[in-house]
C-alpha cells in the first residue's frame, strides 16, 4: 500500500531522525532556493504572473511574502507580507525556477527544493501571522526552524522517491517531473506541518496527485517555471482540503487507475517507499553553478576551461578567430537541450549551441548570458552556428569533451569527467555563499544580501520561521 | 499544426457560425448546468472545498457568484457576488459536478459543460462588474448572451474534439477525460471572451494543456468533482496569463513531449480539428436523468420500469420478496461503476449494484437515493447484494438487460435499448425543465426556481450575461 507507506513515513517523521548530513544538506537546499527566487524575480515570468494575478483580483489578505519583492524591515505597512499563501507560494515557485539555477538529484533529474520550499514559507508564514491576528491558511503557532526542516525534508524525500519508482520512463514519455511530484511532495511536506494524521495525509496525496503539472514541450519557455509554481500551489491546497475533510483514495497512488499506473509503464513504489527514512535521497541533492539545463554542464565546464586557457596564452576569442566548436556528450543533451536557434533567453537556457558559445565567448555562463540580448547578440549567433554536437551513450551525463578548432589551425581539447555541480564535483559552502550573493545582491543590495544568507542558513535554528524575511 | 488550428478557428468564430441546432444545444447545456451546480451546492464537497478556501483567506474581492448560494436580489450588500471569480469558478464547477447528474458526450464519455460555463460565467460576471468599478479580472465591457453563446461552443468543441482525438486510448489509461480536456477548453472558452489573438490563445492553450487534472481512482469520492472545479481555474488562469504575455508553446499540444503524446498513444488531432465548424459535436451533448455514473443509466431504467409494473400487479418489493437481481451490460460498467459495498453517497453513483436496487427499490434515482443514508440503509444494503452482472461486449453502452427473480417464482425481463437521457432517446424539454426545477427548488424555493428556469433559458439574448444571478 504505496499511499499508505508514504503517508505514515511522513506523519511519523521526527526531526530527532534526521542525520547530521540529512540537515546539512536541507539548509543548503533551502538557503540556495531563496537565493534563486530572490534572483529569479527578475524575470519577466514571475512578474507576469504575480501582474495577472494581482490585476485580476485573484488574491486574500496578504499573509506571505514574495522574496523577490524589495520591501525592507522597514516597510511595516505590511510587515512584509505581500500576498496570500497561495499566490506567495506561486510567485516564489516560479522565481525559484525560472532561471534553471536552482537544485537538481541528478538521478531522477527533478528539481527538488522550489515546489515544497514555496509552500512551507507560504504556510509559515501565514502561521507566524495567525498568532496575531485572523486568517491566512494557518493554524497552530509559529512554525520552530526543526519543525521546518523535518516537513522540508518530508516532502523532498517523498518526491524523490516517488520519482525513482518511475525514473526513467515517466521522464522519458516528457513529463517534467519535477512538478509532477512536487504536487505530491509539497502536500506531504505542507501536511506535515498542519499536523494531518495518515488518513488525511492519504487523502492529501490523492488531492496532489490527480494534478499532474508540467510538460517538457514547455522548455524554455515561461511556462517551465509556470509548472513549479501551480505545483506548490497544488501541493498546498491538497494538503488544506484534506484537513477539513475533503476526500480522495486511501490508494491514490497504486490504484489502476491512479499516479502510478497513469503516468508511468513503470513503478516499485512499495520497494521505494520501504527505503524512507533509511536511504536520504535529499543527500544526493545537488547545486547548479550555471542557470540552464543541467545536461549542458559539463560542456559548458569544458568551453570555460578554454576560454581561460586561451586567454592566458594571451590569444582572442572572437567569431573571427574560432573556426569550430566540436562536442561529444551524452545523448539526454541533444533531447533536453536541443535548440539551435533560440530566440530568447529562457530559450537559451535549453540550446547546448548557446551555452557552449557564451562559456567560449565569456568564459562563464550566469544568468547575465542567458538574457534575451545576449541570445541576440551577433557574435554569439555566430559561435553557437560553429557548435557540432555529437552524442555518445558512453559519456556521462555529467561528462563532456569539448573541442575548439581555432582559424589559425590550432585545437584545444577538455575532457570534463564531473562536471562543477555534480554529485561528485560539488560545489562548495564558499562556492554556494558566492552563488547566493550574486543572486540576492542585484535584487537587493549588498548589505541586505548579507543579512539575507545569514538568515536562511540559521534557518533550522529559528524559533519563528515565519519572521525570516523581516530579517533583510 | 493542431494547437494553431484550434486556436485559429476560435478566435476566428462568431456568432453567425452558429446554426439553429447549435444554439440550441448551447443554451440546453448551459440551463442543464446550471441547474446541477445550484443542486449540487448542497453536497459537502463545494462546501469543504468554499470554507477551506475562506478560512485560508484564499480570494479577493467578491466580483461572481456562487450559483447554489441563497442570497436573493434584495441581498444588495455584494450584488450576488459572493467570491472572486477564480473561487466562484472553482466552486461552480465542483457544484455541477458533484452529483454526477450533469451531462454527458458519449463518444467520449465527457461531460463537457461544467468547466467551460463555470470559467465563463465567472468571467462575464467579473466583466460585468468591471464597468462599475476595478478588478475583477474583467476589461472588456458586459458579455452579450451571442457573445457568451459563442464563447461557450468554442470552448465545448475544443473539449470535444480534443477528446475524439485521444478516445478511448486516453480514457482507458484512466484519465478523466473529462477535466483532463476541461481546461482546454476553458482557455479556449475565456481566451474568446477575452479577445486574444492566435497567437495568445494557442500559448493559452499551451498553458491550459499542461495542467492535467484528473484520473478515474477518485471515482465514487469527493475529489471527482474537484478535478471540475480544478480544470476550470487551470484554464481560466491559462487564458488570463496568455493576455499577459506570459509564453507557453506555441505547438503545445503536437509537441513530442506535448499533450497529444504525453497523455496518449494515439492521437488525430489535426483530421479532428479540421472538422471544427463543420461537425458540431456539442449537437452530440446529452443530459443525464440520473445522478450517477451514466454507464448504469440503461440498467437503471430497467430496473424502474420492473418496479412500476410489478406495483402495478399489486405486489410489493422488498429484500423478503426479491430473490435475485440479474444484469447483462456492457463491460464499462463493472470498469467504471463496479464498487460492490459503497459506504458513502458519491461511492453509490459509481455502484452498479446500488443502483440497480434503488431503481428497483425506489422506482427512481435522483440525487434522494444516492445520500449517505440510503447507500447505508439495510433494505438497499441486503437487496444489492442480490444483483449480479454479467458483461457482454454485444450489449451497447447505452443498452442493458435486467432480469428480477422474486421470491416466488416469477421472473420479469426488460431490456432496454436506449437508456432514458440517451442520443437516441433525450430528454425532451419538459423533461429538462423538470430536472432543473427538482434541483432548484430544494435549494432556493420553487418561485425562484421558476425565475432562474427563465433567465437560463433565455441566456442568448441578455444584454449582459454577468447579471443572470441577478434575475432570481
Amino acid at each position: 500500500m504505496a499511499t499508505f507507506a508514504l503517508a505514515s513515513w511522513a506523519t511519523n517523521l521526527t526531526y530527532a531522525n534526521l542525520t547530521a548530513p540529512v540537515i546539512d544538506a536541507a539548509v543548503k537546499s533551502i538557503y540556495n532556493w531563496a537565493g534563486c527566487a530572490i534572483g529569479g524575480f527578475t524575470q519577466d515570468a514571475p512578474h507576469i504572473a504575480l501582474n495577472t494575478t494581482v490585476a485580476a483580483g485573484f488574491g486574500g489578505p496578504a499573509t506571505s511574502s514574495i522574496l523577490g519583492m524589495n520591501g525592507t524591515a522597514g516597510d511595516e505597512g505590511n510587515g512584509l507580507a505581500f500576498a496570500d499563501a497561495q499566490v506567495a507560494a506561486f510567485i516564489n515557485g516560479i522565481a525559484s525556477h525560472v532561471d534553471d539555477y536552482d537544485d537538481t538529484h541528478l538521478a531522477t533529474v527533478i528539481h527538488p527544493s522550489g515546489v515544497v520550499a514555496s509552500a512551507l514559507l507560504a504556510v509559515a508564514e501565514a502561521r507566524s501571522r495567525t498568532s496575531r491576528e485572523e486568517g491566512g491558511g494557518g493554524g497552530g503557532g509559529p512554525v520552530s526552524g526543526p519543525e521546518f526542516l523535518t516537513a522540508f525534508v518530508a516532502g523532498v524525500e517523498a518526491e524523490l522517491h516517488l520519482g525513482r519508482s518511475v525514473f526513467p520512463e515517466h521522464y522519458d514519455v516528457g513529463w517534467h517531473i519535477t512538478s509532477t511530484t512536487g504536487s505530491i511532495g509539497a502536500a506531504v511536506a505542507v501536511g506535515k506541518l498542519l499536523g494531518l494524521d495518515t488518513a488525511r495525509a492519504q487523502h492529501a496525496i490523492g488531492i496532489a496527485s490527480t494534478q499532474v503539472v508540467g510538460m517538457q514541450a514547455f522548455f524554455g519557455s515561461m511556462t517551465k517555471s509556470f509548472h513549479v509554481g501551480r505545483a506548490t500551489q497544488s501541493g498546498l491546497l491538497a494538503a488544506l482540503l484534506a484537513r477539513e475533510g475533503y476526500t480522495s483514495s486511501l490508494t491514490a497512488l497504486e490504484d489502476r487507475y491512479g499516479w502510478l499506473h497513469v503516468v508511468s509503464t513503470r513503478e516499485n513504489a512499495s520497494a521505494e517507499f520501504a527505503l524512507l527514512g533509511g536511504t536520504w535521497e535529499i543527500e544526493a541533492n545537488t547545486f547548479k553553478p550555471y542557470p540552464c539545463g543541467i545536461v549542458m554542464h559539463p560542456a559548458i565546464d569544458g568551453a570555460i576551461q578554454i576560454n581561460n586557457e586561451t586567454l592566458a596564452q594571451g590569444k582572442a576569442i572572437s567569431l573571427d578567430s574560432v573556426k569550430a566548436i566540436d562536442l561529444r556528450v551524452n545523448p539526454e543533451v541533444l533531447v533536453l537541450t536541443g535548440q539551435t536557434d533560440p530566440q530568447t533567453g529562457l530559450a537559451g537556457k535549453f540550446s547546448i549551441y548557446h551555452a557552449a558559445a557564451v562559456g567560449l565567448l565569456y568564459g562563464q555562463a550566469t544568468p547575465a548570458q542567458f538574457t534575451d540580448a545576449v541570445v541576440l547578440n551577433s557574435t554569439v549567433v555566430g559561435l553557437r552556428k560553429l557548435v557540432n554536437v555529437t552524442t555518445d551513450a558512453g559519456v556521462a551525463e555529467d561528462a563532456a569533451y569539448v573541442n575548439v578548432t581555432f582559424s589559425d589551425g590550432s585545437t584545444t581539447s577538455k575532457y570534463v569527467e564531473h562536471a562543477i555541480g555534480s554529485l561528485a564535483n560539488p560545489l562548495t559552502v564558499d562556492e554556494l555563499k558566492t552563488k547566493f550573493m550574486d543572486q540576492v545582491t542585484k535584487q537587493i543590495g549588498k548589505a541586505r544580501a548579507e543579512k539575507a544568507y545569514a538568515a536562511f542558513t540559521n534557518i533550522g535554528n529559528m524559533t519563528d520561521v515565519g519572521k525570516v524575511r523581516t530579517l533583510f
